[in-house]
């Protein structure tokens, strides 16, 4: 059995899933906040997870654990996961030895870029594209995880898609990010509230120009996304996932009529058939845990059924 | 032996590796215009190449060919190479015979990539930025091409980073190629000349303020696709090559202070070090023809010793 956690800024999301790939335990628990908590969190989860699924320790073959920060390649040192309240983090220190199997720890994005393709067939190209606070992108070319001489590989939310765009707190200008990340979005939109960019949404709709102005960057970030990873890695299909997907329809259908109009104008882009190539990732996916259980497969495409 | 061919708008660069991958010859032979013409071009320079570096028929295990054009992925048919005057060549039809040896066709950009890669030490994770009449690139990962689904990937040149930039005529606003193009260039200049981009950067260095502002969007377009390749696939260095880098340091200089600059607003741009990693392709670089006797080489990376 290999078991993935996906540690999110509220809940951890654990599965386990059997030697044939297929989901054979999940549970869900709520995430603590700062460094001691997070380590909790993680144990518990294993714990509650091979009670649930009935998992004796001996038959746990690894651990992945996909977290929301920088996970310095080949280690388990996780820096900068601010959404959980943790400057700086060494995994194999704080549960390597606790946990009782071989651990294996991810940024969570690029974890649920794992799943998402395993989940999809393993069709072996594809980009999992996380819209949530940030935009970044895990990138799976024939199976496997495209991480980069220095792991940055997927960070297009700071590429800049206006030079006279929203100023981006990297120090750009027109960011992807600047104009699609959720903590952009809020802060600029200004006016409290739980889900502020379903409020921009609802605005929009009932007419406020300032939320038509920000919903409509918002699609033309997100279009100019997928464009950039299927001109620069040609992959066959863009799932799109993370928080902001939670707006469901309304998302998918101003992202494909930003690419509808660009490729109306565009006969090259017309010929990528990218509104095509788009998909949003189901609500209550377990992509991101399964992505986190297969972390350093080396079998690369896997074949995982849907739990 | 294997043979390598860049068929190219003025002239054809083959050469010839040995079993270790050094240099063994190399000949240049003009490109005729139209698809018969490059059909002779092709076998002459196959044959002076043998006669002049001495190699017996029986000796050439390969003969790949890179090409200005769209190669459909696992054939030898061309079709779109506009600057040789060929609309569409299946190439094992036209000279699959009469070489005596397998063929193997790829785009020139990306056999060049494979070919820079090698120059370079076969490190595995580069990008070959062409800058000719377009802009594309090639991307080398774990030692091999990233040809992508559709044969799109590194097609960068018309990823858009301003909407109120140029016109391109694959109908977007503010794409890479309609700011750094060779064609676009010399058309947005207007003015006649053997070498219009050139006498941009003449002109430029003499006051002309239009001249100044095109010659600052090649820089800001080149140091955007920089950070494309690098944002999306991170990539350890980026080459940089094609026609216009017969400008040579002026260019560099001026796409080195772009990203300097860039970095100097930015703390994560300035994080990444992307004045160090650029790089022009030495003028009379063989890395094209090298690339084209390396495709299809299974053996992914590989070092050859500089001619």
């Amino acid at each position: 059995m290999r078991i993935g956690l996906d540690v999110g800024g509220t809940k951890t999301d654990a599965v386990a899933l059997d030697p044939s790939g297929a989901l054979a335990g999940r549970v869900r628990v709520p995430t603590g906040w700062g460094a001691s908590a997070v380590i909790r969190t993680i144990v518990e989860a294993v714990a509650l997870l091979r009670e649930d699924a009935g998992i004796p320790a001996d038959e746990v073959a690894s651990i992945g654990i996909g977290i929301p920060g920088q996970v310095e390649p080949g280690t388990a040192r996780v820096v900068h996961a601010v959404n959980l309240g943790v400057a700086e983090l060494d995994l194999y220190d704080a549960v390597g030895a606790s946990l009782g199997a071989p651990i294996r720890v991810e940024n969570d994005v690029k974890a649920a870029a794992l799943g998402a393709s395993a989940l999809h067939g393993g069709s072996g190209s594809m980009a999992y594209l996380n819209l949530g606070t940030g935009v970044a992108a895990g990138i799976v070319h024939n199976g496997a995880l495209i991480r980069g001489v220095r792991g940055t590989a997927g960070e297009i939310g700071h590429i800049s898609i206006d030079p006279n765009g929203p100023l981006c707190p990297c120090g750009q200008r027109g960011c992807i990010e600047a104009l699609a990340g959720g903590g952009s979005l809020a802060q600029r939109w200004g006016s409290p509230g739980v889900h502020p960019v379903s409020d921009v949404f609802s605005a929009a709709d009932a007419g406020d120009a300032r939320a038509r102005d920000l919903r409509a960057g918002l699609a033309r970030a997100v279009a100019a996304a997928v464009r950039v990873l299927v001109l620069t890695v040609d992959v066959d299909v863009v799932v799109i996932g993370g928080g902001l997907t939670g707006l469901g329809a309304p998302l998918l259908a101003d992202v494909s009529a930003e690419l509808a109009a660009s490729a109306a104008a565009s006969p090259f882009l017309r010929s990528l058939r990218l509104e095509e190539r788009i998909e949003l990732l189901p609500s209550g996916s377990p992509a991101a845990a399964v992505g986190a259980a297969l972390i350093g497969d080396t079998a690369g495409t896997e074949v995982v059924a849907h739990g």
